[in-house]
């Protein structure tokens, strides 16, 4: 099994005007982490079609699977829908199925009329499967390989445990981490000494500070547990001997 | 003036597999606003040169600016300065002030010797300006329209406040967000009413969930101080009108 790509797709003029942190990047990557699936790039776009068309036409040449976040509500500024048909240039339609499941939603509820706005959200690309959304009924849907999820992050979550059944997960990806309170300089000409002794273990080293000191955790990542062993005992080793104490951190899926 | 516009690249793999969420993107993105500079597409690769260079070069003929974080570091996977000298064809070298000025730092305090991995951090494209950093003194540097920084939000901070002259500000936008706790299906056609009566200002839907209730943020966006004021009483109307109390937000630049 190798490691399968995916490129996150955020759209939304809110995200890249600072008005919203985007966490949804880093928590599908996470979940896709854990099964086995890397993203390998992310790129978010204004509400524009053809921001969106050639982003989305693009990514999905790319990459096993694209995830999108965004712009399928039921406001004017929503255009997410529309955009994912003209990228695959299909037409675009009222899903008779999310239209009944709304439908059913607004008439039991206490939370308005199935307007016309709200019918808005039933509109999917011909041709398209629905993602289910437990939560709150507006579903997202799946065009070829492209996951087209809402940007509310309880919504895509809920929408990401619809989809996990039509992936291919790939060899998952451990990794063990050694932090140290000593800034890099310190220990970058014993890490890339480590890195050729482990060609086959790719080795991170990322800085932090904590507590107002810095250090620098070490990730070694790889689907061969034993070798990450052997690795993060290097790690410690190397960082004795340059005077650190290495701390061992919770082994975590990166 | 006009509203220019920036390119984010965030470079590493740390942020693409989750480990790491990303801030300096929405910081990145509020400062430039004040600015008058607009962020239309932000782009996360990982520490893979072919991927750096590919989207540097779209980015950097495509915007105004493009700001980076990550990768100038003194360890092994950090290959942004190479990268950065890859994707305009110009050598690397290491740069006399940046390289005099680490010697000072490393002589004076109790942080270690001014080794090899160290003096990396003074390597930079020829012909490339170097960007200060108030905090740790290993400088960033500019490449034509490209300001390449650190990826600890801190430092990357400190190296903005060094870019501020080099940009030419724009139109400043400012905005006017009325926030209601209703969902956005309540408001999507008054919302694209007002659209239409207001072209020149517009509208963006933002639901949010706070406390457990569901709302929807309305922010209009644009120059004029007055066709904001109007847009946003227009707003509040229309949510009256709809059976929502207008929750009056500070008027933020987004």
């Amino acid at each position: 099994m190798r490691t399968r790509g995916a490129a996150i797709l955020v759209i939304g003029d809110e995200i890249l005007s600072g008005r919203t942190q985007d966490t949804n990047t880093g928590y599908i990557a996470r979940w896709l982490g854990q099964l086995g699936i890397s993203v390998r790039e992310a790129r978010t776009v204004s509400d524009i079609e053809a921001e969106i068309v050639a982003a989305v036409r693009t990514l999905s040449a790319r990459y096993d699977y694209v995830f999108t976040t965004g712009g399928i509500g039921p406001t004017h500024d929503d255009i997410t829908a529309d955009s994912m048909a003209r990228a695959f240039n299909v037409g675009i339609h009222y899903h008779p199925t999310a239209f009944a499941e709304l439908i059913a939603r607004y008439a039991s509820g206490n939370i308005g009329t199935f307007n016309e706005a709200r019918q808005r959200m039933a509109r999917v690309p011909f041709g398209a499967a629905l993602i289910r959304n437990s939560l709150s009924v507006a579903p997202g849907f799946q065009i070829e390989n492209v996951f087209v999820m809402a940007g509310i992050p309880a919504v895509m979550q809920a929408m990401l445990e619809d989809v996990r059944p039509r992936l291919v997960a790939g060899a998952k990806l451990s990794s063990r981490t050694v932090s140290v309170f000593l800034g890099e300089g310190r220990i970058a000409k014993g890490l890339a000494a480590l890195q050729k002794q482990f060609p086959d273990v790719p080795l991170g080293s990322y800085p932090f500070s904590r507590d107002g000191r810095f250090g620098t955790s070490l990730v070694a990542r790889g689907n061969d547990e034993n070798r990450l062993d052997a690795a993060a005992e290097a790690l410690r080793l190397m960082i004795r001997e340059v005077g650190g104490e290495p701390l061992d951190e919770e082994a975590t899926v990166t």
